[in-house]
């Protein structure tokens, strides 16, 4: 006999799903939220979940998450408009705008090249990004999909498709080396080799 | 200007506010569930809490988390019902009920004593549990609180008012020792010598 009830257990198993909750932490969060002192936050939860799913839209530009009819920084006459920064997730557009090195316009694709998840450039809107570019005003697609083989073959298809129609823009990537504060005995080989390949005069890399 | 919508960053501070979840596992979970795959999963997680909220409450007599009128457990009337095992939450009962080693009733105190936190005898509903005891029937009360000093305290405490109102009933806690199958050399000195002082005749343990 079970000793969960149907509820509690529908419950556990809708945390599981989540990226990053193993089943004892699904479990966890299930009987905080339902003894006493959780009951209120697992209400505001459901109703912050609900609104979310209401509100929040693709902005039709750059694909972020956003309730506006644009999002903020494509709305935002003052950002570089010559500047395209592609990148895979809302969370990767967090991670540049917080580094507070780039003032442009993004594209988000809301994933990379996956030719065994049927993720080609089509799930990808990637037709949206490069009308942007055909439209013109656009100087420099900056890409920064993630160092990984998909990562890597997301980025060389936008590369070429924009290389074949506006060969005037400039297309670039985000440099790979060493992370800032780390040590290097700490830094796995691959990252390290690609530094020593990408290594350039001292001074000279503004 | 923040790039997240307001919903957006409330969903994550939901999320946040959950047990064992970090700044980064918010943001991913929430990137996850308002991308087009995650809609329907973010829709069903909201149901899902909403009905637990609604549907479940704490059985009258053991406090655990249930829909029905009574817990399965305190329904079923092939239990042992001379033994009240006392545990610290549902999640713990679900430990014990997982080993098979235990078929008596339970009683949930939903947390432990926390002087520094306001908790005491009063809020783990300990009147409740002493109550049952006092109605007669049961032989033994099992404590099953943690070890550590505020689930040593609890134990002691409950330990001592049984002896006070029911002498006659046996009390007792769980053994402590050298889990099953791991290395004697990845436990713990407190627990390895507590198995050390608690250790007995090979064989003689049942
Ligand atoms: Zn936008
Ligand atoms: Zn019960």
């Amino acid at each position: 006999m079970p000793v969960l009830s149907p509820s509690v257990q529908r419950l556990i198993d809708a945390f599981r799903a989540l990226p990053g909750i193993g089943p004892l932490s699904a479990q966890r969060i299930v009987f905080h939220l339902l003894m006493e002192d959780g009951r209120a936050q697992a209400a505001s939860l459901s109703s912050a979940l609900q609104e979310a799913v209401e509100k929040v839209h693709h902005c039709p530009v750059c694909n972020t998450l956003c309730e506006s009819e644009l999002c903020p920084i494509c709305a935002d006459e003052s950002r570089e408009r010559d500047k395209i920064c592609v990148v895979e997730t809302p969370a990767d557009q967090l991670v540049i705008e917080n580094s507070l090195a780039y003032r442009g316009l993004y594209f988000i694709l809301g994933g990379r090249i996956s030719p065994i998840d049927d993720i080609g450039p089509e799930q990808l809107g990637f037709r949206k990004l490069l009308e942007r570019v055909e439209k013109g005003g656009v100087k420099e697609v900056i890409i920064a999909t993630s160092f990984t083989a998909q990562g890597d073959a997301t980025a060389h298809f936008i590369a070429r498709a924009i290389a074949r129609h506006r060969p005037e823009v400039r297309v670039t990537r985000l440099a790979r080396g060493i992370p800032s504060g780390v040590e290097l005995e700490y830094t796995d080989v691959a990252t390290v080799a690609q530094a020593v390949i990408s290594r350039h005069e001292t001074f000279s890399s503004e």
